[in-house]
């Protein structure tokens, strides 16, 4: 808003360091960062990446300007050879990421980041920062989508998302998620996503009554005539107003194309049934009832449970804050360097939490499908010079409790790589898709986990393994420290 | 981040209606809008309402560029004799603000914009984003730092924040409601507050070890060196390695300013109390320990109460998106419309659930101090040219339960008029204090609160009444409307 770089979004203690590697002459060395979670959104079974394509934008714009490094030397921490340094900053760096609108589970390495460590250093708060966010939002919204089954989902948060960039971007990653439009006209022209809405409250009681409301609405759009019914008492006037409005209109001849009515209060199971017969009764048997007020997956699956007479859910704040579940948790770790002699040297960070112990080295993520319904069986956690095919058996085992292993019979199951490049010693290599594109793929994405791992309450987790390289390494150093 | 207008930041809806208004030939009638809010967060006594110089930014950089109204133009819902009248849009309304920083309560006019009804249509979504967000922040620090109870709050959020704004504007909110700090750097540069923060994990796993990790970070600050302990395990290795360089640093002839370690994991209640042993035993009676990891008002009020020997307290996550309680739920309603005759019409909106009607009028908010001891006794809501003063005895009273009646006598009360002029005529005529000054001003604010009403489990709440004008107003209107 009042800011038009991002490079200073970064936390005091990344300057701080790479100032230290700086003095150290340590700032040039390679190493490898990986961004990954650990648990997923609202104790379900997947998440859905996304914000990949800010991520690509912050990282091509990085560069102090002049007042940002002025503003550093004013903090009285930092030396003029480093602050000097600061002046030609680029990334020239690679990065991997798993494409946006992807399933992921947690472990999985979602980006990794090869690079001088002052690089890496500095883009961690952002990264993390971008990511989280639009996974976190693209991963609610799939999962009011999947509880709408096949009813049309309305992004409508705007007013109360955490800030501009929260309504901005999280109707994207909304959209990413699977919801059909947002109301927010700044998202639409941005990601050129489809936009919705109709009138609100204000409309109905600027005017001197309800029906001269309606009708006034009506005038301007007559074909698509959406009819907010509960400013006053809902089912006694607001849908009778309704009605007779689409009554006029019928007479005037008017064709519609989409029209009906909007509840934003009372019991939404309740109502839209009285409202439903009232429409039927008089003849509008095609006449939409859309929702809003307070929705949630939860609500919205049990109100269909109910026989709610709903097929349009406008979802504000419980989507755009994704409540309940208020951050993704991704988190940003060093896990290798590179030596002189490009050799790999590991790197690992302990915790009395065994969940907490990093995976360590640089690595990369198989996905197993069935190859017959091509849904995924698991997810495999490799280091980077691993290689598997489905030519021969493969036998993959969980990490903590090694006897369980899962047996694949060659040619019946696919493997798929789920890291793909997208910078190179500093140059994006990788063409962005549209948020429409991104869209379409996440939906089949989906179509890749049975409905058992969608379920709202206790779904099936898809297991993450690590191949029998990685473990055996992770093992050996956690062994080596601990001693 | 790729945007630099926020005019498109609005919902579609607030446009078809413009559009409606301006049909309809009713745009510049002047109406008057509120934003309230009906819940205090996390089932608090008060909020901590915030935003407002954003607020002004956006209203006075409102217009809508070429690029706006083509987009607008390719929806093809807007006519062009619309459109053109956007080119020149200007926002030309009064706005009056309750002062950021102010502690404020539920069903209070936090600001109130008197307009034409297509300008206040318009900022509907973006006013209330703002706000909401920023209040949410303000009010979850200021719980925070109580529960602090005089030791140092720092905001660490930027990772997990919902998008950059998220980050830098929750920032600033944090520092608001109390924070000593923040991590962000873009936050310390944009609205010059204090920015904290040392080293990470990935400070120590890029060295050999951690002791040479730790004599690196205290070459560089030797001292301030703030030592993050915790890489491989806090009490066997860290605090002894931290130990070592302190002693190092002082044989040195080092005078430390700040210096001592910090947790970031495990039990931080027994690992502060071993740490502060070996630390004291050492001699370094005089070292801090800070902690940060998943905290947030419960868990520092119980670490507190348990005698954890933690003096700094970083909190990210928990804070920075206010987990729990997600969004403000701050709302935007017509409340008056004024006519030709500068008549003020009230305006009304009904709801079966009694809390959700709204209070009609055009309004102002009087505080009410006892004059001894200058703590909040009650709020009264009243119409725009009512007039209370000390001078004489005062009885209010519970607008839900009549009976329940408060007697002030004269001269022992004291009366404040909360909302003040921001914009009039569509000149800013307020002059925004800077975020340090809000701070300031928000703590006295805070002792004007009983303990009672900041305690985190069910505090007392403030009585928030209804003058006996506008409840007698709100009921005459109910009982015709209903009738």
């Amino acid at each position: 808003m009042y800011y038009d770089n991002l490079t200073l979004l970064t936390d005091l203690y990344e300057l701080t360091m790479m100032q230290g590697y700086f003095k150290q002459n340590i700032h040039d060395k390679t190493v490898v960062f990986e961004v990954f979670y650990r648990d997923n959104p609202d104790n379900g079974a997947y998440a859905i990446v996304a914000g990949l394509e800010q991520v690509v934008e912050y990282v091509k714009n990085l560069s102090f300007k002049k007042e940002d490094i002025e503003y550093l030397r004013a903090l009285n921490k930092f030396e003029d050879d480093f602050l000097d340094y600061l002046e030609n900053f680029k990334f020239k760096g690679d990065i991997h990421a798993i494409p946006e609108g992807t399933v992921v589970f947690p472990q999985e390495p979602l980006l990794k980041i090869k690079s001088s460590i002052i690089e890496g250093q500095l883009i961690e708060g952002a990264v993390l920062n971008i990511i989280n966010h639009q996974s976190l939002i693209a991963t609610k919204a799939s999962h009011i989508v999947w509880a709408a089954n096949g009813d049309t989902v309305l992004e409508f948060g705007l007013r109360r998302a955490q800030g501009p960039d929260a309504a901005i971007y999280g109707a994207r990653a909304a959209i990413i998620g699977g919801c059909e439009a947002t109301s927010n006209l700044l998202a639409g022209k941005m990601f050129d996503v489809p936009v919705s809405g109709t009138h609100a409250h204000s409309w109905v009681m600027s005017f001197e009554n309800e029906i001269t409301a309606f009708r006034a609405y009506a005038d301007m759009f007559p074909e698509n005539p959406i009819l907010l019914v509960d400013t006053f008492n809902t089912l006694e006037q607001g849908v009778p107003n309704a009605i007779k409005v689409f009554e006029e209109l019928k007479q005037k001849g008017v064709k519609f194309k989409r029209y009906g009515i909007r509840l934003d209060s009372g019991d939404l199971s309740y109502i839209s049934k009285e409202a439903r017969k009232l429409l039927d009764k008089a003849g509008f048997t095609d006449a939409i009832i859309s929702a809003s007020s307070d929705l949630d997956e939860y609500l919205i699956s049990e109100l269909k449970s109910q026989g709610a007479e709903i097929s349009v859910w406008g979802v504000g704040t419980n989507l755009i804050t994704s409540k309940g579940w208020s951050a993704f948790g991704g988190v940003y770790k060093l896990v290798a360097e590179i030596g002189n002699d490009k050799n790999i040297l590991p790197k690992i960070k302990l915790s009395e939490n065994p969940d907490k112990i990093t995976n360590p080295g640089d690595k990369k993520v198989f996905r197993i499908y069935n190859k017959k319904n091509h849904k995924i069986k698991a997810d495999l956690i490799a280091l980077a010079n691993e290689k598997i095919c489905n030519k021969s058996d493969l036998t993959i085992f969980d990490p903590k409790a090694t006897w369980k292993k899962m047996k694949l019979k060659a040619n019946e199951f696919e493997v798929r790589e789920l890291l793909v490049p997208i910078f190179a010693q500093g140059e994006c290599v990788y063409t962005l898709p549209t948020v429409i594109e991104i869209r379409e793929y996440c939906k089949k994405e989906l179509l890749t986990l049975w409905g058992e791992s969608k379920r709202l309450v206790n779904p099936h987790v898809i297991p993450v393994d690590l191949s029998h390289d990685l473990f055996t390494l992770k093992n050996d150093m956690i062994k080596r420290l601990k001693d």
